[in-house]
């Protein structure tokens, strides 16, 4: 790769963790004391962070995975890469560690990384035929029950063929990337993040075929759900879109991936996934608060 | 079992189903003219049901597994038997067809059945201590995420062990007669419906211990809902309670069973189970609507 | 619980770990000091074991898992206690650590411990109605395929009425000590040990019904073996028995129970079940020779 | 596709069925007539059908899936195609029913079809660096336990990085076509059969990683066996080879895909797929025997 300083760099930040704030502001200035332009913003604010992106080279996340997920879903039509500075529990996003980043930024500044390309979930919402919404997803979009615990019927269709109708709490429509998120607690399949390939998963299916189905690129999916109580479209876990009966949500592989600049080495996916994991701690010594 | 002529009949129907509320009234009048008192009402008008229930020896509900499941919860406390007469899909509750419920009735009202005692769950919701409400489920409580796809910390304690938190999509607490509903979606377990013992099975656990726990009578259980944007307890499906942050779910198996009045031999459930949940058809021939 | 001076304790070591035969040697020599009888033999040499049991007070094991099964198999039908000295992996069975002992055995003799009752399988075996073998199992019968990977047709009967045919690769008929084995690999539910209750569990169910199932007291199981490769009866992983075509597999409750000497508090099982089960860890940190 | 005349058919049949051997024998003369060359052979001579296969244009198999799978070893590296003719259950490898193929000869013989590629696992068996034997599957190699109950240990990496080391009954390598398989009994995900990647699934993982990976082309799989008991590497269950300790198995996706002769529409996977799974039936209306 061709190392070629960076012009413009933006810093987005959690705006509920102050040393996110101010890690975010304090490398802002020492960003811009080397002579390149820097824009700063809440992860919480889309539209400010959209309006800030083009020309961008590359984003700078200050919080967690929630953080980096939010501006993986603003990037990618643009084509800007992000890494992910991380303040949350460690997850598979984040790049460096909060305390790492101040030795790092030289080959940040100067693009001396690699980009991961991850597929990406484009998600149409129909109602009678007419698009109510476009989303796209970096980890999943659920469709599933609301509040009541009722199932829903979940009609698929694959590369316009009629596959099944799940009685079910949900399904998962998931990207490599999230297959080690929600999918991975219904017993899913992990994919590599740049495979592309999409999961289908249902989530407590009633007398309905259980098993995960993994759908390749150029088979689009299409879901109908049919219910009497009330069902979401839930798009990484931070939007929740409210379906009416006989809604549809179509779902792709998005066209372009996400980029993530990566200053590790390559293929090291499988090399992490298990200790990742068995990072997450299995049980706390001891209930919080009891 | 000694036949003893029944004094008072229940009638309780499922009011959106014309075809039940229609035998339900034509049972009635039948019934009344071999000199038996009887009262009618619909499975929605809960208090009117309770009011009702005192002395009577059988209640009858006309509608599907959801009919059956109202009326027991509020049944058992009186020792009332009930049977249900099916107009949904079969379950494994109801003890008559629709058509053939006029043959069989000679037999209902000399009392020649016998009385299926099966586990009831009591669930007391606590906050801060004090009870705010209390609950019997026939199925199952589930304690879960709301409309937002967020994990819920779940802390379990059994027997006043502390056992683990999981972190999930929701708890279900399942009696043996839910063993075949949201649990055997979720893998979990089938128990025959007179065991007394209850079923702990997550959905969903991140990172959790995930293997369902079978607790027997005597080991009371408490969960405590830790979340930071919204969790529900829903009773069989029906009631869906609001949590506050670290509200306490208590549950045990009830001082009473329910009782389910049965014409078939004993010893029926390991030879209706597997064709029983077959019946359900895995997928319909084509989708309704498309 | 009254304390009564031992007057006869057996000593179980497994041959192949010299510092549990020494450590058997040591104490033995201690016991006897005080003026109690004691014996001492391989766990190998079941025949040997047998013999010495009658009029035994408490058997020490010294070893793993396997050592304390291999005893827990021999002791039950006399009614004789056993206090596993551990030095394997830690599992749920043995009482103390190997370096616990000498502190711990003034406990012993004084029969100052509770004894915890374990619910065991009786299996009897059966080839053309005539009885080839019976087994007690302290955690599970498997009947499986042999050696070839062929599934095997297996028709189960419970209380005499007929469930289903499984095509599968096996079917583990658990005690709930078990539970914590192969069952807890195949996602199946965990029961506390002395629940009177089994557990079916089909191993790579081939469109046949999944789900475990808990068998109460009084449920006589009966499995019926249809294959034309190879078959297995497998008891706790140590004895592995050859089917022949339709042989019969029979399993309820043993009459008696296993007595686990305890030293501990009484309802430990919920407290260290997840930290029993997350002590084994999920993946060692380098392969093993690689 | 340009029709083009067969001028070598190949007839593969079943040994024990005399109905598919009886069928082949009529089929040949018939193809014979209409001055075709044919050879006929049957499926358990695999070096006559590997020698007989050279220049042949399509071979059609007499009997169930065994057969086509038997077949579909031998053809790929020659690039041959195969069209089963079905008398076994009917799964997704066969193309007409034994009553249908008369009808369908004239297509089949003007090579009036398309081919379907299928995804191949290359095996390799190596013991202390040598290659002691190389196999192609055409659903799944697994690695497991042999006749004795005992976890065997199987450390796993994926394109040269270490992954994890499974404590399991066994591990499940499947390509595609094998996803409806083992590995669908295993709970594990269902990839259209021409995708190009592969499925590592484990069979009862104590303690270990229990999600399916999805591995794509390019990322070779390499496991080493380490067991003091027995274990075996078996092929599409069809061929059983006794492991060493620490012998090591490769596997990647082979060069070549296998080519089912297809008269169906594209695109029929998704389509066919529940409705196949649901054909089998999940339960024997009595026990066969008893």
């Amino acid at each position: 790769m061709v190392a070629a300083q960076a012009k413009r760099i933006g810093l987005v930040y959690q705006p509920r963790k102050p040393e996110a704030v101010e890690l975010a502001a304090a490398l802002s200035q020492r960003i811009r004391a080397a002579g390149i332009e820097t824009w700063t913003e809440s992860a919480w604010e889309e539209a400010a962070v959209s309006a800030s992106l083009p020309g961008t080279d590359l984003v700078l996340t200050f919080g967690g995975d929630g953080t980096i997920i939010r501006t993986l879903r603003l990037a990618p039509p643009l084509g800007v890469a992000v890494a992910g500075v991380n303040f949350g529990k460690l997850g598979f996003l984040a790049e460096v560690e909060a305390d790492e980043v101040a030795a790092a930024l030289p080959r940040l500044l100067a693009a001396d990384y690699w980009c991961e390309e991850r597929t990406l979930l484009a998600i149409t919402h129909r109602r009678a035929g007419a698009v109510v919404g476009e989303y796209l997803a970096v980890n999943e979009a659920l469709i599933s029950r609301g509040r009541a615990n009722r199932v829903v019927r979940l009609q698929l269709w694959i590369h316009g063929e009629y596959v099944t109708t799940y009685a079910a709490d949900g399904l998962i429509l998931a990207t490599p990337t999230g297959s080690t998120g929600s999918n991975l607690a219904n017993l899913g399949p992990v994919l590599p993040p740049d495979m592309r390939a999409l999961i289908v998963s249902p989530v407590l299916p009633f007398v309905s075929f259980p098993n995960p189905l993994i759908v390749p690129e150029g088979a689009p999916l299409r879901v109908r759900a049919v219910f009497d109580h009330e069902a979401v479209l839930a798009i990484d876990g931070q939007r929740t879109i409210a379906l009416q009966n006989e809604d549809v949500v179509e779902a792709t592989i998005a066209p372009y991936p996400c980029l993530l600049a990566r200053l590790r080495g390559r293929h090291y996916f499988y090399r992490v996934l298990v200790p990742g994991l068995q990072r997450a701690p299995l049980l706390p010594s001891t209930p919080e608060g009891g």
